[in-house]
C-alpha cells in the first residue's frame, strides 16, 4: 500500500512531540501546504511525516479545514477498510455494553473513539451517523457496513446537519442509508421514556450526554415542583417525574420538541403531572417571575451561548442572565441546575457567571454537584479541556 | 446584644465587595489588627465592619490563623445559641435526607453548610464532629446539644486530629462527648458494608467523599480483576466486588486499615474474592509490574501529594509516577482510575500529570468520566475552585 500513498509533511519548526504523545490534530499553519498538498481532495488519506521525514502515522487531510490533518492510525501502513472500522467499533461497543443495560447510547464520540469527526448515536435497532469530517463522508458506505456487522442494527441514518460539517466544507444532507423508520423511537433512560425524532429532530434526535445529570436531578425531585427550561423532548422534566416529582412544567421554543415531550410523558405514565409552555426561555422566565411562581427544582439547559471564543463574553452574560431570572423562581432551600454546552466557556467561567447571576437574583447558594457528559462521550486527555458540557447543581438559601 | 459586642474592622483599602457577595473569609492582612484585636481570644465573636464602619456581619476571629475572621452570620445581631446551630443543622440534614436512603453521610461540610471549620460525619446513631476552628471548639457543647436534638444521634465523638486544627492553634484531642461505642461501625454504601473505626481511624473513620466514584467504578467492575491501591478500609475494592468483580486485591501501608477492609469484605459476603497486600504503594506497584500482573480495573487513591502550593511540583511528579507504574498493570481495553485529594493540584494539572504518566507507562488513554466529592460535601461557589477531590476514569488501549 504505502508506495502509492501520498505524504504530507510538518513544517520544520512544527512540534511533532504533541502528535507523538497522542494529540490527534495538525493545524493548517503547521503543515507544508505546497501545490501538491493544496490539490488533495478533502478527505484524502496520507502519511504524515515530521520535518525529518519520519512517518508519524496515517492522517486524513482537508485543506479546507483549520484542522488540516486528523490522525487516523499511528500505523502509517494501516488499511482503512471494513475490518479497520469494525475493530474501532467493537472497542467502542465494549465500553458501552459494560456501562449501559440497554443499547441506547452514543456509540462513537469522534476522536476519543478513534474515528475523527464521526459521531454515532444508537437507539436500539437504529443508528444515526453524523459524518462531520470529509474522510468519513468519503468512507460512509464501508463505515455503515462495519456498523451493521458489529452491532446488528437494522436501520442506519445519515444525519448531515450541524456546524461541524460547514467547517469541513460539507453540504447538509440527511438520508436513510439502510432499513427504514416512520415514527419517533422510544428511548428508556433513568426510568423515563423519551421520544427521539431521529430523522427530523435536533442533532441525532436525543441528547444522550445529559443522562447522568438527569439522573442526579431525579434524586432531588421527590415531591418537588419542577421547572425545566429548554426542555427539548422533556430531558430533565421526564426524569424528574419518573423520580417522583409532584409536577413538572417544561418550556421550549420548539412546538415539535414539546409535542415529543408530551408524547414521552404519556409513554412514561406521568402525563397527569406534566405541562408545557411554548415560548422564548427568557420571556417565560420573566413572566413566571412576575407571576411569583415558585418551584423546588429549576433546571436551565440552554443551547450553546458561547460555542466559540468570539462569543465568550456575550455568552457569559447570557448565562448570568439565565441564572438571575431563574434564581427567584426557586423556593427557599430548593435547587437550581444550570447547564452549559459551550466549548468556549470553561467550568470556572461558567460557574462564576452563574453564581453572579444567582447573587443578582437576590439569593445565596451552595454548589452540591458538578456533572459533565456521560461516559459514552469520552475525551482524549489532550483535548479534555474542551469537555463542552457542564451541569452545576446549586442549592439556594 | 450588639452593644456589648466587639467589633473588628477591615483596612480602608480592603475589598468588602467579595464578602458582601458571599466570600466567607477575611485574611490577616485585610484586617485592622490593633492591640485590642490582637488581644482577642481565638474564637471570639465580633461584628465585622468595612472601612466606613458599616456592619458586614458576625464573624469569629482568630489572630493566630491566616484566616483571621470567618463569617458566621450576615446578621450582625445573630445570637449563636443552640437554636442557631439547630437551624443550620436542619438545613444541612434536609439536603442529605433528600439524597441518601440511610443516615450515613457527611452532615456538615464546614463553610458551605454555614458552620465555618466544622465537619460532622454521621454513621447512623453515631456522629463524629471535627471542630477545626477555634470558635467551634469554644461552642462545642451547644453544637453537640443541637446535633442531638436535630438528628437524634445517641453517640457523639469529638475528633480533634488533623492539619486544620494546627493552623488554628488547636491541640489534638479525641473524646466521646456523649453515648458510647466499642467496635467499628458498619456502614452500608453502594451495596458494600464498610467498617468505620470512628475512634481510632484516619479522619472521621471513613471517607464518604468517594461514594459516587466508588459507584462509578462498580459499574466498570463486572467480571473484572480489580487492584485497589491505597484502599484504606476497602473503599473501591469492596464496592467493585459488590458490583460483580471477579476478584479484588487491596493494597495499603496500614495493617489496621487492611484488617478493617477484610472485616468489611466478610460483612459484604465477598471475602472469598478479596485479598490484601500490606506495603508501600510505590513498592507494591513496582513489584506487581515485575510479576507481570494484569488487572481489568486499577484504582489509585493516594493521600494528598500536594496539599498546599509549595508541594505542588513534587506532588504532580508523584501523581505522574503513580500513573506510570499503574498503567502497565491494566489489561488491554481495561480501566485506570486515578484520584487526587490535593487542594493545590487542580483538575487540569492533575489530569495532565496522570496522562503524562500513562504515556510514559507505554499506554494511550481516553477519559471516560471525571468525578468529584459527593453532594454531602457542598462548596461555596466562591471557594469552588478548591474542590479538592478529583477522580479521573481512564480507559487504556
Amino acid at each position: 500500500m504505502t508506495e502509492t500513498r501520498r505524504t504530507v509533511r510538518l513544517k520544520p519548526k512544527a512540534e511533532a512531540r504533541a502528535i507523538r504523545h497522542g494529540f490527534p490534530w495538525v493545524y493548517a499553519d503547521e503543515l507544508v501546504t505546497d501545490r501538491r498538498t493544496q490539490a488533495l481532495e478533502p478527505g484524502t488519506l496520507a502519511v504524515l511525516e515530521d520535518g525529518e521525514r519520519r512517518a508519524l502515522g496515517l492522517v486524513t487531510v482537508n485543506v479546507k479545514s483549520k484542522i488540516i490533518a486528523r490522525m487516523l492510525d499511528r500505523d502509517p501502513e494501516a488499511v482503512i477498510d471494513e475490518a479497520w472500522f469494525a475493530t474501532r467499533l467493537r472497542c467502542a461497543l465494549d465500553m458501552r455494553e459494560r456501562l449501559f443495560d440497554a443499547p441506547f447510547y452514543r456509540l462513537v464520540h469522534a476522536e476519543a473513539d478513534g474515528l475523527p469527526g464521526v459521531v454515532i448515536d444508537r437507539f436500539g435497532d437504529v443508528a444515526v451517523i453524523q459524518p462531520n469530517a470529509a474522510w468519513a463522508e468519503a468512507h460512509l458506505d464501508v463505515l455503515a457496513a462495519a456498523l451493521r456487522a458489529v452491532t446488528g442494527v437494522g436501520t442506519i441514518i445519515k444525519n448531515g446537519t450541524g456546524r461541524a460539517r460547514g467547517l469541513e466544507g460539507l453540504a447538509e444532507e440527511t438520508a436513510v442509508l439502510s432499513g427504514g423508520i416512520d415514527a419517533p423511537v422510544p428511548v428508556r433512560m433513568n426510568g423515563a421514556t423519551y421520544m427521539a425524532d431521529v430523522l427530523g429532530g435536533q442533532k441525532t434526535g436525543l441528547f444522550f450526554d445529559q443522562r447522568p445529570n438527569h439522573a442526579f436531578a431525579a434524586r432531588l425531585a421527590k415531591g418537588a415542583r419542577v421547572l425545566d427550561v429548554f426542555t427539548h423532548v422533556g430531558g430533565f422534566a421526564l426524569a424528574a417525574l419518573a423520580g417522583g416529582a409532584e409536577s413538572a412544567l417544561a418550556v421550549d421554543a420548539s412546538a415539535p420538541a414539546l409535542a415529543l415531550a408530551a408524547e414521552g410523558a404519556k409513554a412514561t405514565g406521568v402525563a397527569d403531572r406534566f405541562s408545557t409552555r411554548q415560548g422564548d426561555a427568557f420571556d417565560v422566565l420573566e413572566t413566571l417571575g412576575r407571576e411569583g411562581a415558585q418551584f423546588d427544582l429549576v433546571i436551565c439547559d440552554p443551547p450553546a451561548f458561547a460555542p466559540a471564543k468570539p462569543a465568550l463574553e456575550a455568552g457569559l452574560r447570557a448565562y448570568e442572565r439565565i441564572a438571575r431570572l431563574a434564581a427567584p423562581l426557586v423556593a427557599p432551600g430548593g435547587y437550581l441546575v444550570l447547564c452549559s454546552c459551550s466549548h468556549a466557556a470553561d467550568l470556572t467561567a461558567f460557574r462564576n457567571a452563574s453564581a453572579r447571576g444567582i447573587g443578582r437574583g437576590g439569593r445565596r447558594a451552595q454548589v452540591i454537584h458538578t456533572g459533565f457528559a456521560g461516559p459514552d462521550h469520552p475525551l482524549l486527555p489532550q483535548l479534555a479541556e474542551s469537555g463542552y458540557l457542564k451541569a452545576v447543581f446549586f442549592r439556594l438559601d
